[in-house]
């Protein structure tokens, strides 16, 4: 947080040609979190956005992506968020995203999911019923994620919908998970990205798979739906 | 905000063929300003985009968008405001947004603009130097609000820019007075949506106007710099 909304070092992991910032809390905050997982769990698994893969002996890894959203941190809005999932093997089993400025923590397991906000009581979340794309509302951090051809099938699902927004990473799986989103779809995703917002979707009643339906768990083209039968209706849609 | 993040009542106010919510929120809020004006200063009038426009004696109008991103609000997203503006004859004086979720506080006159986050201390807030379009971030709340000229010279700018973000509505222009945006480039915007950001922005150093250099206050094409430099740069990309 005190790097936040202050002006930070940002370096370019991707040369001139692209624009990827990793700022100084990025990596504060994942080295904090590994050493405390490290300490606590020493035979877990640790995988990192910033600082790498620690092999671990149980088959629990921990997934950890410090900042989701660091072009939304730059900017100066909330919508961003820490991600901490653990998979067991290729199973996602607990996930949590932790928004510090507004005081957010929301986390999920086979248990169900929930919501916290400050000090107040957390609350049981779910995802909200909506049957038809005409009165679904999609959610996607960027349209320039998308290639050509993705864009293409992003734009049928898109214009089908009852509107659209831009520009929330985590933040908007989290909302959907709480039932005011219906649909997000986004692709280039990397394993850090996705692991801890799976066990968040799934204990809400939603679905979160690959575009052509697979698990989610190594990221790529992610579709997420609050509602199965629109799952399915969209996998369809972005398949032809 | 007890509306917020609850199921709402969606009307419609463009029929079918658009989508332009207003919540019980909105109308309960432009209300609940309206009154305390209209008993606090009676012989000014009052401009608001739910409940319309009470004549006043003085010159002075209070201008005021309760919820100015609706389809944010909407979605749960903290990334809304409520706008109160003050223009003397055409002149914006005084405006506020105010972001109750995150008990964010941002207001601007002749006299400076000024953050408040909660109980604690506001802090001046000023735009950042920002010379050359390489090196701008850019906002917007979202493609689909320009029409096909339009697109045409933002899509200009945009690719000569560092990135861009969408997604934020008002949240965006407090976040260029306070140096963390350089370019702020919309359209389509009504009166309500932007006068009360005009001293914001003014009073932090940047300049707001059409995309012909005119006064930004009627609305329409609107784009807001943090850097008056860059802001002469960029009204010549939109115009050719």
């Amino acid at each position: 947080m005190r790097h936040f909304r202050k002006p930070v070092a940002v370096a370019d992991k991707k040369g001139p040609s692209g624009f990827d910032p990793v700022t100084a809390a990025d990596e504060a905050a994942e080295r904090a979190i590994s050493r405390y997982l490290a300490r606590e769990h020493p035979d877990h698994g640790i995988h990192g956005e910033e600082l790498g893969v620690r092999l671990g002996t149980s088959g629990l890894v921990w997934v950890i992506d410090p900042i989701d959203g660091t072009k939304g941190f730059l900017v100066g809005s909330p919508m961003w968020g820490t991600l901490i999932g653990l998979r067991d093997g290729d199973h996602p089993v607990i996930g949590m995203m932790n928004q510090p400025f507004t005081g957010e923590r929301i986390w999920g397991s086979a248990n169900g999911s929930f919501w916290r906000v400050g000090e107040k009581p957390a609350r049981r979340i779910r995802t909200r019923a909506c049957t038809s794309l005409s009165d679904a509302v999609l959610a996607s951090t960027h349209p320039d994620m998308f290639g050509a051809e993705e864009a293409a099938a992003f734009t049928r699902v898109r214009q089908a919908a009852k509107f659209s927004r831009y520009g929330g990473d985590c933040y908007f799986y989290a909302l959907l998970a709480a039932g005011h989103i219906d649909l997000v779809i986004e692709a280039g995703l990397k394993p850090h990205d996705i692991v801890a917002l799976i066990p968040i979707i799934e204990g809400a009643g939603g679905c979160i798979t690959t575009w052509s339906g697979g698990p989610a768990i190594g990221g790529g083209r992610i579709v997420a739906s609050g509602d199965p039968a629109l799952h399915r209706h969209v996998l369809r849609m972005l398949a032809t």
